[in-house]
């Protein structure tokens, strides 16, 4: 059976579970969410689909999941791929995803939706000038671990780096520079090298009408 | 041997990974980092404890570990308390932990400290009110979710409640008031109720030095 993933191309929390999906190779397609109509903030998809009103959401027979690192973890057991190679490399893999959600792609992900799908009268400079000096903390520590890597855990891609990628493809502008973080640089080229690798907008459906 | 926990009292995620070595009934003491110091923003930090700059840090024999999700998943795997009964469970707990870390003990944990930890005449006016409205879309998750059940994963108090409890405890003003939450409050009372509980200040020595 298709497994399905409730998602929308600005999404990049919905993209970090796209790309385990596509880069695995499993079979998958994309339920669209319309979440610039409000969608995720509806009665509706509490109810039905996710209570916490957030995308993505995955749907594989009688499972279904939501949080890109618990979908990603899921999909590791199903298939082998990116989820560590012993117990040690797995605490770490999850210990990244966490610092992401708290540090870098939460703050991504609502710095983008402030700076670019907020009409320019209500973007709130205070908090978007307070979360760029976040994001330049979160980038740093990224960078310095990337120092001599290859990949954030192991020797190989893992949900770690699917997920730590999760904003940093999108062409959006929200402050971020990949010539600023070399390493972070060098790390999304040889992310995106390598098969099967898609970009957000060639995974999933668009929402943002603006972009027709 | 003892096990250590890098730790200041007023760190909710340190809350999170202390109250769990306590209601496990583990041998543990706290190390104490001075936060208001800049301990956790130096060079020697980052080198020799945690390189994401972060507490809390468990230390257990040649084990260290940052993130208090990852800590309490560790804890459960040694002990067999709070990881749920079964993978199912297990993945309904880390999909809450990662909402917590996302929505609610990031957003309060950083609110609070705006609030209460900076000088007055810094506090950023629109970036607390951005914040408590954000909060507040996650109060509402919460609560609706507590309806009708004890715990927020099973039969049972697990991680998942360990973790979302983590800021909702402090007595210092952050915009929560449990009173206007009545399932979150009465599940804050049946938590509170348990074997072993203890709160923030009773677990870990406090770093502000107004407290004194």
């Amino acid at each position: 059976m298709t497994i399905k993933l409730h998602c929308f191309g600005e999404s990049g929390h919905s993209y970090k579970a796209a790309l385990a999906l596509e880069m695995a190779g499993l079979e998958w397609k994309p339920v669209f969410i319309d979440f610039f109509e409000g969608e995720t903030r509806g009665d509706a998809y509490r109810r039905d689909v996710n209570e916490m009103g957030e995308a993505p959401v995955l749907v594989d027979g009688d499972t279904r999941l939501s949080q890109s690192a618990v979908i990603q973890g899921y999909l590791s057991e199903k298939t082998g791929r990116f989820g560590g190679r012993d117990a040690a490399e797995a605490r770490e893999i999850l210990r990244w995803q966490f610092w992401d959600n708290h540090k870098l792609s939460s703050q991504a992900g609502m710095l983008r939706f402030l700076m670019n799908f907020l009409p320019e009268e209500k973007r709130p400079a205070e908090v978007i000038d307070f979360t760029k000096n976040r994001l330049t903390a979160a980038y740093n520590v990224l960078d310095a671990h990337l120092a001599g890597r290859d990949w954030i855990v192991g020797e190989a891609p893992s949900n770690a780096d699917l997920t730590c990628c999760g904003y940093l493809y999108y062409p959006e502008p929200f402050g971020f520079d990949r010539a600023e973080w070399p390493n972070i640089d060098a790390w999304l080229t040889r992310l995106s090298d390598q098969p099967r690798w898609k970009s957000p907008y060639d995974l999933m459906p668009r929402a943002w009408r603006a972009a027709d």
